[in-house]
């Protein structure tokens, strides 16, 4: 605790001065261009990852950044989404998966959390992805190349869910918003976002990112 | 998205080689030292309050910092819990509001989420503050003061559900985990901590934070 | 069932008509001091217990007196709490364990219970109290002292959970209602009350009994 | 408190004594003949009503005494009547209303509870109850007769919820479980006990109770 203790004391001498006029507009009220979700995951930061500023990413973030379909659970996920949704019109969401994701760990070895009843119990939400790699993956042996395939999966299966929330499918229905699935390898600081045309993840561009219309990959040739 | 898209590509250029060795350390696994758990609020950027590096929050963020109690949503507020404290082993959790909360002020004034019914049925699992501030602070009329003291008390609250989750409770029962109230006020930049003592909320300190046993507010006078 | 119905009339005849003032006051209405919750246990007997009269104890009583988190389940325990809380305005909340209590038992032996499965269900609302016992009293084998010790910290475990409802939150708030947990070993007559200073159950004394703040034990030495 | 905690002192030096040998050999466990499920209400005490010793009345006390469908809430009264029935293989179960019930008027009086969301849905439990009475009883206008006939209606409608329960359905399948239905006027002293022939309750006799096989009262005159 003393750590984050100094860093906020930190923060307010060497940083806040500078921000002090953007936080004070900010008091008027939100604008958030997107919905960020991703993982709970302390390596991830995507605030410092985007470089953006306070104002500009209102962010959901839980373990394995699972989004349950609409109805499966009054939680947070659902409030947080309609009020992004509903509320602040942001334009896009971001589904952020990352590399080395100890949830995703988790559904491909139930082993890691038998001792988490709650993880478990929440990991069936995305027990999609567990069978779309289980089915169509097999001959994928290597840990590694596996956990991140399946992270990307994972993405596109929370898309799926995230269709589910009549929010979210009113205001597509409208043109008015759009869903993008990217994953982050934190070691290397590429992102990855998914093309639908192409049926793959590619290298994110500098132009405007791919909006997902149809969620899933091309069966692997 | 154009401007998240650069923010990426301006981060991979300026950023990430800075930090680069710490990433691929952090390829090992996360030890972070705390769960951290706050809004999604566009406004609050825990990593740039407490100016910690990636590895050392795990952070949990939904509408409002609401924690459902155990078994009352099986959703990623109690799987986020149980994989920081089982599996990370955190030794600190902190329930962090802030100031100008959308979702709390949703809760003391109905109206402004009534189009909301996902967010409705989320703010009832904060039926707690309302009941609290609406008992016990009458008297309190001016609206900003009573958005402040509402989200002061819902975080309190927030940390009696905590207390219900079997991961917590067994970690705080062997004396390996604490619970810290905070409340950040970003457009001054303070935080206020939760002092159980005193009863109420002081400017943080340079001192390691307190640790809440009683988390209730004294009467008010 | 023969011997129920003489005793109703042997209480008709020999103890009603003492009573029978008593009686026709308390059809104005009921105004009791406390909300005592125990088990259905047929051991346990409350009014014989603390030697109070019609009208003095509000009781909630299912087995191994677990009191769900509020939002939970939306069964009598919510709605009991609520109605002594609120509408009687009670002053106290007493939760109160027993000796050889077969639903703590079954906590501790799923086996004795596997073939219950609402049984289970339930239980799993107290493995809160499981998993303290279990990480935190491995050294404890004697079958007796360990089952003692699962209802003392089981009783604990309930009055985290009783916070979590609105009602209780919000009278605690104002300074209304006090909590205590207590253990009846009914072998013994004995009753002890938790003391939140010692951090240990003690003999129940003359003098006032204890309101518990920081409802878990010290860890053990 | 002070009161319960010196009934206390005088059970222990007056009573206890007395029944040290019952209690004795209540550790080797307990027999209880029958369930008996009422009322919270303080105005109620089944032990002293049926003047019965510790070990012989399993007890269910929620408010009003509502029995839930099976499968409507995984809650206390389910986990409750299963252990009574399959652990204990209690022979009945007694489902016993009382006069002046304040659950039962706010079933009749929405007015006296709508500050208590956690009793009105409970109360929805009981939402045939409700029903019944307005519909077959419009011209019954007095409102003591009124809550009084409510409380009767209401203890044959939790009996139809009790067959619910599988451990029910099947003991009495076998003919090893027989179900009452009884209304206690704690002003008189007086039980009353419904005749499934006659279709009404009756004095309480002093020849075995009525079991409860169709439980409709027949419709009024």
């Amino acid at each position: 605790m003393q750590k984050l203790v100094e860093g906020i004391h930190h923060f307010q001498r060497n940083y806040f001065s500078q921000e002090q006029k953007l936080f004070e507009t900010l008091v008027e009220g939100q604008y958030p261009q997107a919905l960020f979700i991703t993982c709970s995951d302390s390596r991830i930061d995507p605030s410092r990852l985007t470089q953006t500023k306070p104002g500009e990413l209102f962010i959901l973030r839980t373990a394995g950044n699972i989004v349950p379909p609409y109805g499966a659970v009054h939680g947070g996920e659902a409030a947080t989404i309609e009020y992004a949704v509903s509320a602040l019109e942001v334009k896009d969401i971001i589904v952020c998966g990352h590399s080395h994701c100890g949830a995703v760990a988790g559904l491909l070895n139930p082993k890691l959390i038998e001792k988490m009843p709650a993880v478990k119990s929440y990991l069936q939400l995305a027990e999609s992805t567990r069978r779309i790699v289980e089915e169509n993956y097999a001959y994928l042996t290597d840990p590694q190349q596996r956990l991140m395939l399946t992270v990307e999966e994972n993405v596109l299966v929370q898309l799926e869910s995230l269709r589910t929330h009549p929010s979210v499918a009113a205001a597509i229905g409208r043109g008015k918003l759009n869903l993008h699935a990217w994953v982050y390898e934190f070691e290397t600081g590429e992102v990855f976002s998914f093309d639908p045309d192409k049926g793959q993840y590619l290298p994110i561009q500098h132009r405007a990112d791919f909006a997902v219309e149809t969620a899933h990959m091309l069966p692997p040739i």
